[in-house]
């Protein structure tokens, strides 16, 4: 067993943070693709809890915490009753809850590998799931909504390339034997502030070289 | 081990005829889409059986039941040969098809909410579970048709709440220690009324407040 | 435990060379739906190893496959990198690639059949489950890439349908006690083959009976 990478009450509260901002993401597209109070609930829930749930049913964690742990299922209702009363208000502050977001971000990758490897995976594998924890609800979110997942559009600024940098960093620790609580923090926080880097100065991946030649790119791109 | 809910044949002919109402809406909506043959049956499938499925895996109940009895796999078959030749019959009685899905949603939102806690997950889980096991296998389905899930969208008669309220009247009787027959047989038809009402009043359930604001909404809406 | 299908290594060289051109159809999706390179990478580790993990989920052998074998990691982005760089000449030798993705799905069919059967499935949900395992990365790229699966469509050539076949050939030789590396080898070329007609000869399913009665249907007829 790793050592913890916070105290435990600590995490406890910066997981349900992350929860919450995560879940209000899932609530604000339920709103704008009009979806009533309980599309709005469910939309929150696995947006908050699907990236964990998909980790947990991988690396064999059953009942996954999504559904052990109370406060988990109950603070992505709370961040849907808050989008369903006051949701022009909570679009007002988008940026402020896209640095939440960026925070989120930033602490599932990190708790999503470390989790991973101590259940046993290899380091590759770790890392990627500890991107799928910090990505994978956003597309199953998008995937419920019937939209392209935004985290695999080009015309978005970089989402997983943070997540992806983090969960590295966290696995060539643990190869190092440098996994402590510093060098965890320094992986959420280089997450977290390439994330805001990338939302600053609309960072975006490269799409494929050569593209002319496909027939269907022209109803996609704006000219 | 709780009490079973009714004798095992009677529960499991309660099974086979929920699961194939559930059969014959997939494969309604995959002749609908002009889907072939195969993939008719590939919607029945899932619609049926997606539900359950879902929650087996989040509880550890491998292999799923879905693909431990050939009675669970057969039914769909046969309600996707029953569309494939005869869907314009099918659709005629279109209200008989839905009096018998109410009675399968209320019927697996209670059985689904029994399994999870005798897996060991505590009541919220528990109803949450119970819930998904009813509505998963819809919400798969309109996801493998590319269309938004019916569950969510605010012009759908309600279908998730009678689910929930039957979910957790279960969930209160094993709190309180009163899971009887009975009381099961009451949380069954408790949603199933509820449901029968909602689509005979068509009762709706309301959209975030002030939506006026959102971008996208006009789009959506008919005016 | 069965025999080898084949030996240890001829077996991982096969699977290998199945993930890398079910990752080509991924990437190259992922192109002309525009997807940055990241987003190419997702959908060719998904359309990949989609297919072994639901059924390694399914059959309870967790961490699935995909997640503990480097190689399986590596082939689908290896492909990506392919598609990236070269895409237009990967598109010109399509046929190509379309016959060694008809060798994948015979590959595929059997050992998921086998595989699922040595963890104590049914016949029945043995080939089901070596079904999913052909097919199930595709539909899982064409959800993520927000398309209607072409497996269910019925303007796509047969696909499902000789892996179907090749997956009762497994099953019923696994009855008979007839299961060799020789009936396997024959499974597999029978898929193939079947796959490889079909698309020379346009093979199709039909579709329901008497579709004229469908509101919906005029809009997906091309006349």
């Amino acid at each position: 067993m790793l050592q913890q990478l916070f105290s435990p009450s600590v995490q406890h509260t910066l997981d349900l943070v992350g929860i919450f901002v995560f879940a209000i993401s899932g609530a604000l597209l339920a709103v704008r693709k009009n979806f009533d109070v309980f599309g709005i609930a469910v939309l929150a829930e696995v947006t908050a809890l699907g990236g964990g749930l998909i980790r947990d049913l991988i690396i064999g964690a059953v009942p996954p915490a999504a559904f052990t742990d109370l406060g988990y299922f109950v603070t992505p209702l709370l961040a849907a009753l808050l989008v369903f009363f006051l949701h022009p208000q909570v679009e007002r502050i988008q940026t402020g809850v896209n640095v939440f977001d960026a925070a989120g971000l930033g602490l599932f990758c990190v708790t999503g590998t470390t989790k991973a490897y101590e259940y046993g995976l290899g380091l590759t594998a770790s890392a990627c799931l500890g991107l799928a924890t910090a990505v994978g609800g956003g597309v199953l979110r998008d995937v419920l909504a019937n939209e392209v997942p935004s985290l695999l559009r080009w015309d978005r600024d970089l989402y997983a390339v943070p997540a992806t940098v983090g969960a590295a960093m966290v696995a060539l620790c643990i190869r190092w034997d440098a996994l402590t609580p510093l060098t965890s923090g320094l992986a959420v926080v280089t997450a977290f502030v390439l994330r805001l880097l990338a939302m600053r100065f609309h960072w975006r991946a490269p799409r494929a070289w050569n593209r002319r030649s496909t027939v269907r790119e022209e109803e996609h791109l704006p000219v």
